[in-house]
């Protein structure tokens, strides 16, 4: 953590939102709009992921995305690698950090990943090997987000206990940091707050990231709970990008403009200007015309005397 | 507080919510709306305001609405009183509680009540003579909802200090329970927390309840700080009915639906039957087939293996 933030923001939308609509952003587009959202303060950026062109092909330039994000000054880029075949072409892109989907529900895990979460944990511990054996100034950090940790919509509640199995299995193998998703909004603040505590007491230091979505409209209450467990790290996607399958006029990840907002009223500091990332978004929406953007912020502007987190 | 429940959910939106619109619902219609939020579960709304028909014509009827309302078991009858006289028609009615808006702001007091907080005490004051002097089965609580309790859209941030002031002179006026009200979307849970926790402090058991707006899109959030202050009550709106004059597609009060999902998700009862909530949302919807409706969760239904709070 960068002694000037006191929680890190991390930016999902390249991945996560531009991967969620059909519309495929040409390479230089990502490009402005990734170093629009650097130069708004975000630290850290997902910005895309080593799956095959032929289901993403709104992917298939996250290398070259990766080697020009990581011009950026201060920017920790970061792609997403469901295998080991991925994992290879982000250490060979340059990427940061590489973040692997392991998912705590046994369906969700088949359809989705087209495995056992057993044989995930086998595939990060693949990759720790691949990522200790790269050149010294290609050694990326090793994240693992568990999907459905807080409920699935195939399988209903997941065991808490299984999850916590997991996530120790999974420092075993070698990631350097384990986090919780509410991949399909089933999370609540009780529940979030329990098992962030119950995560920091399993792994120690390698607790990691909430990503939590909005489908049912938690997603910033989930993160209030989530701070009081000690989480500093937060995904979430300018916009809202992406949407929900489910829900027409919801977002799927929370909206990282209201995220930020709230965190700065709470007095935590993100090292984000918002007006900045007001600028990002028009970028954005240049880009994509069609797509739906969220926000509540960015509707109502920002509340008259706002201050900033205070610069200690 | 009933001992069947953990959390009483006010519904606001047969007087906030209707009072933000133009269309005039028909009595008939509200009626029938009112019931099916008690068929719900809803054991307390805010059935309308005793307002002059000239400024809100949508308010003329609030008279027989709470006296129709008066009929439903189990269900504690509120009607906004801005003075005297509302309050005098409120008691002739039958209103089993009062609620009275007061504004830390002096700009917002002045611009809305047209007099100064000070001014709007001495009206408690008053009030609370009136309803000590009425009928023993006429007699109504009198709340008070300080408004722009957490800053304001004319002055900015409004003195914390001031606002408990504010409280303490309140209870000695013969409020028997005093809340904050965010009316214009400024809270942030930080702020929620210290404040909630102030307010017990200043005035124990008097300290009412949580009225936020979503503007921002904080109001979840506050929810969950408040919870963790101890406020027990909460006022929302179904379908954020009203909207949100400075945020397209933002809501004005909370949304009933979302936080009722939140709160039972959390294991807080709140007697309330969601999907009894979703027919209620149709009647409305019926009622005013143009008005924008908001919510989550009725837009993504509950999730697979959602159970209530255990009634224990």
């Amino acid at each position: 953590m960068n002694s000037d933030i006191d929680i890190i923001v991390s930016e999902v939308g390249p991945r996560d939102g531009l991967q969620s609509i059909k519309t495929v952003m040409p390479t230089g587009e990502k490009i402005r709009w990734i170093e629009s959202l650097a130069h708004a303060g975000l630290r850290e950026i997902e910005v895309g992921s080593f799956v095959p062109p032929k289901l993403l092909p709104q992917m298939a330039d996250t290398a070259e995305v990766v080697r020009a994000a990581r011009n950026i000054a201060r920017l920790t880029v970061v792609a997403l690698a469901p295998n080991h075949k991925g994992a290879e072409l982000a250490i060979a892109s340059g990427a940061h950090s590489i973040t692997m989907p392991v998912s705590a529900s046994r369906a969700h895990s088949a359809s989705n990943l087209r495995r056992t979460p057993e044989e995930a944990v086998e595939d990060v511990r693949k990759v720790r090997q691949l990522c200790d054996n790269a050149s010294r100034d290609k050694r990326p950090r090793l994240e693992v987000g568990i999907a459905t940790a807080f409920g699935c919509s195939m399988e209903g509640p997941v065991s808490e206990e299984w999850v916590m199995q997991l996530a120790v299995k999974l420092a075993e193998a070698g990631a350097d940091s384990i986090g919780l998703s509410d991949s399909v909004g089933f999370a609540n603040p009780t529940q979030v707050k329990r098992m962030f505590g119950n995560l920091r007491h399993e792994i120690g230091a390698k607790a990691g990231a909430a990503h939590f979505h909005n489908t049912r409209g938690l997603g910033l209450a989930n993160v209030v709970s989530a701070l009081d467990a000690g989480v500093t790290t937060f995904d979430s996607s300018q916009g809202g990008l992406g949407g929900c399958p489910f829900a027409p006029g919801a977002t799927g990840n929370i909206i990282t403009e209201d995220l930020v907002f709230m965190l700065e009223s709470m007095g935590l500091r993100t090292g984000v200007n918002l007006e900045r990332l007001i600028d990002a978004r028009a970028v954005l929406r240049g880009a994509l015309p069609n797509e739906s953007l969220y926000g509540n912020v960015p509707d109502s502007g920002l509340p008259k005397g706002f201050v900033y987190a205070r610069q200690s």
